[in-house]
């Protein structure tokens, strides 16, 4: 049997008081709890209720577990694991609500930042490590070249986020998500604007099935 | 190591020399080829060359290996494989190039045709077989609607391909495009219209990856 | 002789005393006042001076009446009325609209919220009931899939209501506003984003005209 | 109970045989047979196997039944009635897909041919005539002025069809489409451009409604 | 020779004192003023500066001269002048920069309000009035249609002028820009969204030719 | 009373029969008939059954009268009449249905080919002879600035008419199209992209406004 | 060997202290700074800690150097330099971003103010000092003709920068760029919407790398 | 003085007799001629006429010249040329017609095919011969990533093509074209889709003034 994770509380036009009635019905239900989207006020209110929370005010998210939560662990090597790399330093709220939610997921992440086509050298240092990932979040504004340039180095799913970085021509991330989808290289998917939440979810999804059919791994991390 | 694939030939524009050329060269490399948006003509000019090919007018694809291509297998109970559905007849092409891609990765896939929003009783019907993949194809054309739904029903990637079918308000291909990225599941990842290669390709690659880490699946099937 | 409804007002850019003076007249002629997008200042004011008056501030619409207001009943079973259904929570503004609309008309309605195609499960339970109305409103942001949906269930006119609820490729309510006129169920209308009004109007136009030619009904509810 | 419609076969891509085929099934169940958008050939072809058919080449419909079709019959002063408008002469297919729908699904109709906008006089005269419908389809292209007008005269629900008739900035229908949309007159409803088919069918549900409540109108149209 | 007129000053991110020496320059040259888009305080300020200034902040406009300055004059009957029309009250401050400009170029004007197409009795109303114009200003918002219409009464030129007043599918103007551009009325040209400056300037310049040529029509208005 | 002309019959979808039938009716009125976008055969057929026919294959124009139809002269100096203007040679279908409209209302015309912004001298040296006209319909394509820079050196009213000449960005004639609406100039307004027969309409219009209030220049052209 | 430029800081988003570490870390490796789209206060701040430093508010940069910053320089008649060209005066602030930029580069650039079509005689007088130049930027909004205009009169490459300054259809703009992209003229290359920085950039990398090769330009300017 | 260039021809419309005129005028004007999208008919019959003519069929182009024509030399090592590089195949015509207008400027071109990202080392193999060029053409459909990956290896303008290949998200070339508008790096310059003439112009443009300012090179090419 599949196991699944949590629905996702989508936080606008939510009150603190209803958000924290909506995680509690998660932990009596033996689930962790991610809202995203979250205000900072309605995220400090809710956090104030709950033992084991943690608030990422750049990500927009707010998680609460029955257990401690730990973040930012990098995976052992060749361990089973997402990577989530950002073109510029502005796409780092999107990447950090995919890191979130993978993490969330119970699924090791590691991240590569600001790795633009504009500065070639850092990309082709960081190909080596991007490898090791089973599944890989590329998020970029602008021209959203990025994901095309990773694929061409990789052969696993890449999961696209294009970002609402930029102005003019890139038409609010229109620009970059229509070029993510006419990408030549044929593993290269696409998600919503600025949808961090999703490429992250969709990239725990593939790597968490492959912790589960893997004997040795699901101990291991 | 993980075990790419060839480099997929794109037809339009090469001619039947340059394509058999092609795919000699991927024969002798110890690569299956694989041609997509091939005409009939140049199809079936490449396909006197070689043993064993297979041309699929229908998806506009042609496979050539150095063993016999078997075809339409269904795969075995709870065996691990993709799942490729259809919202209507017309969308049976692009499906076709989706499912020819999935069979050439050595992945075994299952098909479920014409399940569309207009007949919920089918969709519902077909639930419990769809729960057995590890990653599902939805190919949809006009307002776009079955990635969602199908998505709401399972806990793996979806990955939704729209099509160019429909008139008026579809504009042709990109009002399903854009419904797909804009769906409230969180599963469901989007490539480029008529993509039926890139979606096929992207799940068969999950599913590859999950054969690959678990023991006694690969005799398996 | 068919029986017409006053005209409805329409509050942006009007005073408090524009809006009143619009309804004394309209009171005088025997008519019950609708006012529709009324800010809530103006919406306040505007009620002192009525003895029966009701202002909705989710709505964002004011009525007011030369008898009492009643609200919210549900119609009697297999009794004449529409169905206002939501895709999710924050469609509800639009929903609430359409309600009070329905309701100024004298028309009973009766309502399902939060269905969207993202829980199948809640729309499956509900469509018995959904099948004893004469007309469904149905309001959906994001990919607005959930016309097409409720649609494939019924036999009666759906009128779609497309939100601006969503972000990036949802194109502020165009998305599901295209998906919607292009959903291949034959029964389905739709009107301008955001426009429960006009959902509304048109629904209770259907139901109202089959109460008028209905010996026992125009008594009955 | 709603006495529904048998589904409508959407004829291309479908070869004679197989249209043939699934009308005997409709046949057999007891509903008479509509198919849309079939090229003169097939619908030719299929006509020879069947008594009584009915091919309307403009429309690029056939219709099928186990009786007489009879078609074109005025509606019975003061009779439940869809009225169907064209703005100009080349809307005409359109117009008559809908009308064969309408009288399809057993529903008198009245119609109005080339009363456009610029020509205002066509338009007052008929209005009169028009308040008799119960139900009204206006089809119009270029700027789709016409439901807009019709509106402002009458009291049911039109449903408004947006051709692609007119060049440059009318956008193939687009532009019809959006200013139906953004109508100021609150009854107008809108389906995708060109589908005379889906702006008939609702229609013809109202008035199909109406005529099932009303206990002398059935039998005297 | 053709006596023209002076250039109009585009108000935005001009300072007060920026604009009183324009105006100083224009009046020194023997040239009447107009600004157009300036805000109110810009506005208040370079008024106090001038014998005969006249602001109107419905328009945005401020016009300065060396003689008395008479606004609102009726045009005598059958005198050579232009008629300004407006769909709804909401389009007032567009039709009201028309009127300030066609004032300042000396021609009369005469004045048609919150005739739009969904009250079509006041249109025909004014018809015989509106006759009775040489160039008329028809300014819409929403759908557009009224300039359609207008037309289709009248013989002579219309200037179209499209305003962002709607929601949704009015797309901010850009609907009736397009539907107007697409009127199947021959006498119909159209100038930018809320462009009333320009639709007064151009009917402007139609009466004034006439009024040139007129042997006695200079002396009478 | 003011003068109006014939409704230009619209030639797409008539048969020559039906053409001819409504150019009888046209002549029998006293009207001399225009028929515009009518294929060359329809013209040729058409033509044979009258004595005074104007067949122009680049202008896909048919004109006929009871009297010889005269083409081609030029308007005495200083006379009143229009300037048709094209930015380049591909521009000529377009201009000529607008001076084909221009004649048939009785209104001379002068003509300018290939003055584009791209060769500056020949606009710069075209512009004294520009300056006599009441009127200038200038047609354009690819970007469209020509109607900007010939507005700037006139003060007539200038009919821009985008035309869908160009490639790629210039978007068939969207580019142009909303590059005309926002001209700087005043004196600019815009017709449908390829609307010849509209500009010329306008620009006739105008001018014979003038020519009819002018005591001897009717008699004069 | 090819003499580069430093990477240029792309303010916003980025603390006071983080620009102020870039511009050392840039200085220490011996070049100079140059900050685009940098609000006034992180400005302000960041100036108060170098010696020479320049904050231009209207062009929203700040430029750091190890030696005075000299601004402003008219080019030596003839010496190799580029001409920076405006259409209208709220055009700039992009002019001016790209003034800094070339003047950053070390390059010498003059500066043609406000000649915009609409007043062709400006235009015409500077066309003798524009020919000077080896390079042009030209900075236009609304309907953004100038750059075709400018390039019918050169023969060096036209950087066209097309500004969002303008209204409804001008698109924020989108047309001004549409139209760029289309213009007949051979010479204009176009960048993104308000990019007054790549405008300059590349002007300057045209001027300068002709400054490298040319023995007795690079002492002389 | 600049030494310009003859003015180019535009083939389409034009007949075989027009253009061999034009072609003659500018030969005894002494210019060379280019003849740019010319059909393989009207190409045949024009070269029949000349001594010294070249029809390159891919590109589309013709030209003739008083002297032979000498096609496809490289450039001299680190001799001042353009580099012209395509991304895949299928962008030939595009780069074919950039290459033609180059050498037809007299300017040496180097030529990198199908170096797309797709395939990374390929591009990162040809960096070091890149940098050789003054100034790149980079021809690139579908996402338009290329040039963005060129212009961060390189310091010299980079004119970026977008191509008309692909399908769906591409829109026909308008992704790519809105994708190197949105290019994070500084020195992309776009031109028209498919408007391979442009690029190759502006960048034959630089070099050639490169040429003329450089003592020994003019005559070393
Ligand atoms: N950032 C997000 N973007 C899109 N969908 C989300 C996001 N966060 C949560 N959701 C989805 O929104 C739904 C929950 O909505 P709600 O019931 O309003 O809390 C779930 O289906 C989630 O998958
Ligand atoms: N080329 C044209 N473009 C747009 N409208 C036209 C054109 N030619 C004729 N018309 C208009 O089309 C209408 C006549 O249409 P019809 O009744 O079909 O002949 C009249 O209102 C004409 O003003
Ligand atoms: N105004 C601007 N518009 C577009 N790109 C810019 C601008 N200013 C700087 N850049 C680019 O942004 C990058 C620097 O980004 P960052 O690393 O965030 O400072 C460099 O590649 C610059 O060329
Ligand atoms: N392929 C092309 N794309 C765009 N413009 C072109 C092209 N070829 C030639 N031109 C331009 O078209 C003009 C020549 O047009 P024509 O006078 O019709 O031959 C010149 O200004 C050329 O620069
Ligand atoms: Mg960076
Ligand atoms: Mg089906
Ligand atoms: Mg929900
Ligand atoms: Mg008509
Ligand atoms: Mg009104
Ligand atoms: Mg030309
Ligand atoms: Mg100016
Ligand atoms: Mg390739």
């Amino acid at each position: 049997a599949r196991c699944g994770f949590g629905e996702v509380i989508y936080g606008p036009g939510k009150s603190a008081d209803l958000v924290a009635r909506l995680i509690e019905t998660q932990l009596e239900a033996g689930q962790d709890s991610l809202v995203t989207r979250i205000d900072p006020q309605t995220a400090v209110a809710a956090t104030h209720r709950f033992t084991h929370a943690r608030h990422n005010p750049v990500a927009r998210t707010l998680r609460v577990s029955s257990a401690p939560i730990v973040s930012g662990l990098q995976p052992s090597p060749n361990g089973l694991h997402v990577a989530v790399v950002t073109a510029g330093s502005t796409d780092a709220p999107v990447a950090e609500e995919a890191i979130e939610t993978i993490e969330w997921m119970g699924v090791p992440v590691s991240r590569f930042d600001d790795i633009g086509v504009a500065g070639p050298q850092r990309l082709i240092a960081a190909v080596p490590k991007l490898r090791e990932a089973s599944a890989v979040v590329v998020v970029a504004g602008m021209e959203g070249a990025l994901p095309s340039v990773v694929a061409g180095h990789l052969a696993v799913p890449i999961f696209a986020v294009p970002t609402s970085v930029g102005y003019g021509a890139s038409l609010g991330g229109l620009t970059p998500l229509l070029g993510m989808l006419s990408a030549c290289a044929a593993n290269v998917a696409v998600v919503n604007i600025d949808a961090g939440f999703k490429g992250g979810y969709l990239a725990g999804m593939v790597v968490s099935q492959l912790r589960q059919v893997t004997p040795d791994t699901c101990q291991a991390s």
